[in-house]
């Protein structure tokens, strides 16, 4: 393991924190941990057992890495802030570009949903690359190498779609797993029961083309069946995402037709 | 194994395949295959070792069971074009009601997505049951039990309400699996990369509440990424299911504070 790599840390949300356990697991020292939250830095700091620092600032100029973990907005600001230094910065936004001007700047983006709460494999976790030089690409793929199989080297464009995509594969679909929820517990039937069937549904979209594996009142165009589920939803939000997502449904079969 | 119990199945579809071939693992005899599609129907008939029998009004009078595998808008006039006989009819529909007067009519609904081509475990499916008899349930409670681990008796209201839960946590959330899956394909993205994110939405829709795991730029309000991605949609359909269940995240978070 290359622990001669020194690596620094700003922000501490769910990705720093992730992030800082799977390097610390891999055998990297964490010198600093830079926030402006006087109570989280520390916290994290220790779990790190780094430095805590509370401006960039203050940021240790011998660092060969510095990753900003923060929320998206504030992504370009904190890269202009960091003072010259000559090791590497990389951001880890999924919806961020590549910094236009400070050569430093790069991108490692661990695209997965983290839950501060929810521990995480960081191994299978797919991490995206992009830099300004061959060399800052080259020092990002052994730490992202070193943390996880997959790891991808791709554009701003690339990114900047494959992050519209994790939306709808994780956040839009999580706000649907959570009306059915809600359906359940409204109606006293135990969400277990629909456990299967979202594994189901995760393992066909993962092993087929998820396109072959429609079913569905929409897919086979049953209008007496649509009709009767929107009479039985009362919930405003529910009934108008039911028949926007039908509608799409139904679009789709015309374009296959 | 009770092989006593008789059964014949209605119906060559999807849930015919997969229900036919887990009672046949379960050691029970079929009887009789029903279609009106010749081919398929003995073809069905040959995988189960039945008879191919192409009118309800040929079932054989001496079987226990007999279940009715067709569309949801056909149930129920098949159950009324069964002639009487003594045994116990069950339909595997969720968003049917138990027929209100035929009192040899019954509930066996086996709540999974089911495609011809990809097989399923019958083991770990939930198997719902309504009845009109403590005898009917009874008898099929035996066969569900002997078929999945997950075997459960619900009311029609119940049941309805499930299948429209079952609708969000199946069908809709294939769909946007599907978009995810088009906008890689359309920037040369392995679709791979996705994989791990959407195995753990599934794993922490089942481990934990969803609401709690909800995540994104709609969930912290991020205009600034909501709109880029909007840009960023070339699709139609997408972008209306982009607005859509971003403002139903957005009026969730209101309804939260």
């Amino acid at each position: 393991m290359n622990k001669n790599v020194n690596i620094s840390i700003i922000g501490t949300g769910n990705v720093s924190w992730h992030l800082g356990h799977a390097l610390v697991d891999a055998g990297y020292a964490i010198n600093q941990v830079i926030g402006r939250n006087e109570v989280n830095t520390q916290s994290y700091a220790k779990a790190f057992n780094a430095d805590p620092v509370y401006s960039v600032n203050d940021l240790d100029p011998s660092v060969d890495v510095v990753f900003i973990c923060v929320s998206d907005d504030q992504v370009q600001q904190v890269e202009e802030d960091i003072p010259a230094f000559d090791g590497q910065i990389a951001h880890t936004s999924g919806s961020m570009p590549l910094h236009p001007k400070r050569e430093n700047c790069n991108v490692f983006y661990p695209l997965q949903s983290f839950s501060k709460d929810v521990a995480v494999s960081f191994s299978s976790i797919p991490i995206l690359l992009e830099g300004h030089s061959v060399e800052a690409v080259s020092l990002l793929r052994e730490i992202a190498q070193n943390l996880s199989n997959n790891v991808y080297e791709v554009s701003t464009d690339q990114r900047e779609k494959l992050h519209v995509a994790a939306v709808f594969a994780n956040n839009f679909t999580n706000h649907l797993f959570e009306q059915a929820y809600n359906i359940c517990v409204e109606n006293n039937i135990p969400f277990d029961i629909l456990h299967p069937l979202i594994q189901e549904t995760a393992f066909k979209a993962i092993h087929a083309n998820p396109a072959d594996s429609q079913t569905g009142p929409a897919s086979r165009n049953d209008q007496t069946v649509i009709e009767k589920h929107l009479s039985l939803i009362t919930d405003k939000n529910q009934r108008t995402l039911y028949r926007v997502i039908t509608d799409s449904i139904l679009a789709n079969n015309e374009t296959k037709l």
